[in-house]
């Protein structure tokens, strides 16, 4: 099988995405592609970064993933081609795969200056078509291993985006921060399941939830309750509501975790 | 062929739905997964079965239906498996096959439970990934017939939602309601076209729409029309507009139709 | 492979798309389907004949592309077929394959007419789901070539609708207009790359943008720059914005190019 998965801020009412499946399926006959994404907020290299980590560990052995969110097509900025834990990863040097490198450490990363792979004429405006389909389809039909040299040199640095990590502080307080909202306006932030006490409160703006749930259900109608959600992380959820429209929340605000005992004075 | 189709309330946005296809895919290479929508209104329930009940015929006999509009997530609540016309249904027990088990009487249902088919560690908070993608995948890799079974025992007991009837009265005046706006602002009823006298007039809210046409394009400009639509059930629209809109109707509201000979005094 | 593309207004919310997939499906399992897009703005031949141009070419020879835009449905407009540089197309008869008509000479062009094709029964408010589909699949399963003519008679005549062609005028100055805006707002033209002059000033409603660059990245934040896009056609843009919500713009306003030396007294 050649599984390819495609993540790009191009939306689908223009031609763009069909325009890279179109390249890809002509050079790769027997493709197979699964969209992760097309509806990363324009040039947002963050929020793609976080759709990805989510995704890519889901698919089998020998995926090849292109992510096109390239604010600086056409500048000098390079393109990257990695292999990680058996999937192959194709994107702008831009940061965006900075959470894969986090989750797992690359085997090779090569940087994509082979023309000999490109579609011609190679635009300056639309890389996306004239780049990264075709060399994804190249890898897709067989160019992994040492095949990824072909492509062109390995480098062993490029742009990292500095992960907001939580810190846990004297007692055993948490401090961390929103990293995404998804469509139900769950709040998902940095703060590990495994890191959390069994009895906690949380606090983020002015808003206390106290205790943890183990599902969405949990709470009452417009209760904001935590739980670790679906990527391990600590969620505030509200069900059948939008907790982040509800707390007035948006990406990179902080949350404060501490250990509490219920009805307790500690 | 392995046939599945997918009806969720994830968005396209947030990586869920991918997530999903890298599951089945994982466990089942050759999969063919067809999206019906990942649109539906968070948790709506109502709207999942509407299209659900729409689309299922139209794909090939052993296509598997999974359904994940799923507010319950991490309760209770069960999950079912079904055939039903050479079709296979996976879905949380919420009424949402309500619609397709009303068109046709399922030839088995079961209560998935055997979690040697799910994902583990298995979340409370993502059962799409966890449970119905892989015990999805295992259905379309060859689990037919009695095969079902193995994921749990049979059940003859559900959630179904009543279907609001429409109700021929005395006269022959039909009483109906509002089931599907959809994107063209087409207002879709529960009276069957078989039902529909010929020489007929319809009301809703304070408007009434005489006669019945054949086709969309029949309406002059601002004319909202009424006719039988693409399920075979009467519908009211406006050509190059949105009859909803124009007549501000929404799903539930109350729909008449009355024999009435065009220009008589019936 | 058999391979086909769609091109819909029907969004991604009802169950019309996924219905049509269902039906190629069922008659051509082995058909591997490609989105080009859903979201024309309902009944928009202008926006769908503009993508439809913009993409084709991308696919491999012998993909079948099915166009339902089409607010005549049910009406007595007919549908074409049509076999062009080797791809095929099917679309109703309402100048959305002008475009594709104008890049290239059609080798055949038939009118759908056996009805031996459609599904049964046919409605006359859902052709996408009785006609298109099904006959898009017979097409798909092998009736090129001379095998069109088993879906109607040829014809020669169709509707065409006029290119708007920019105009090179005395002294070099060109007068063309918007054809389109994506997504990230970028202005697209009808003023072929090929035609420009090297230096140059372009204008618009009372908005002059001096010289033109190759890359979006070249413009200072907020500066519009003009280059020639992926299409091969002029294009304004702002690194990082939308310069058609900065300009006011919108589809078919006008256009203009002078020659000018940068900082010379042309």
């Amino acid at each position: 099988m050649s599984l390819l998965t495609l993540l790009t801020d191009f939306g689908t009412s223009d031609a763009y995405v069909s325009i890279m499946k179109g390249v890809i399926l002509t050079r790769c006959p027997e493709a197979v592609i699964v969209d992760i994404s097309h509806e990363v907020p324009p040039g947002n290299v963050h929020t793609a970064g976080h759709v990805l980590s989510d995704a890519w560990r889901f698919f089998p052995e020998g995926t090849v993933h292109t992510i096109v969110v390239d604010p600086g097509v056409g500048s000098d900025r390079r393109i990257l081609a990695a292999e990680v834990a058996g999937h192959f990863f194709l994107a702008p040097d831009n940061g965006v795969l900075s959470g894969v490198f986090d989750q797992a450490v690359p085997e090779r990363v090569v940087m994509v200056e082979n023309e000999e792979f490109y579609l011609k004429p190679t635009s300056q405006t639309f890389h996306g078509r004239d780049i990264f389909a075709p060399v994804a389809a190249a890898i897709a039909g067989g160019l992994g291993g040492e095949g990824l040299l072909k492509l062109g040199p390995p480098t062993d640095s490029w742009i990292h985006l500095p992960r907001a990590n939580a810190v846990t502080g004297p007692g055993g307080a948490i401090a961390g921060e929103v990293t995404h909202v998804d469509r139900f306006g769950n709040i998902i932030t940095n703060i590990s399941g495994d890191d959390l006490p069994r009895e906690m409160e949380t606090s983020i703006g002015r808003h206390v939830i106290r205790g943890r749930q183990t599902s969405y259900v949990a709470g009452q109608s417009d209760e904001v309750i935590a739980l670790i959600g679906s990527t391990g992380h600590l969620e505030l959820s509200i069900n059948h509501g939008s907790a982040a429209e509800f707390l007035g929340v948006t990406i990179g605000d902080q949350v404060g975790v501490i250990p509490k005992v219920e009805g307790g004075d500690a």
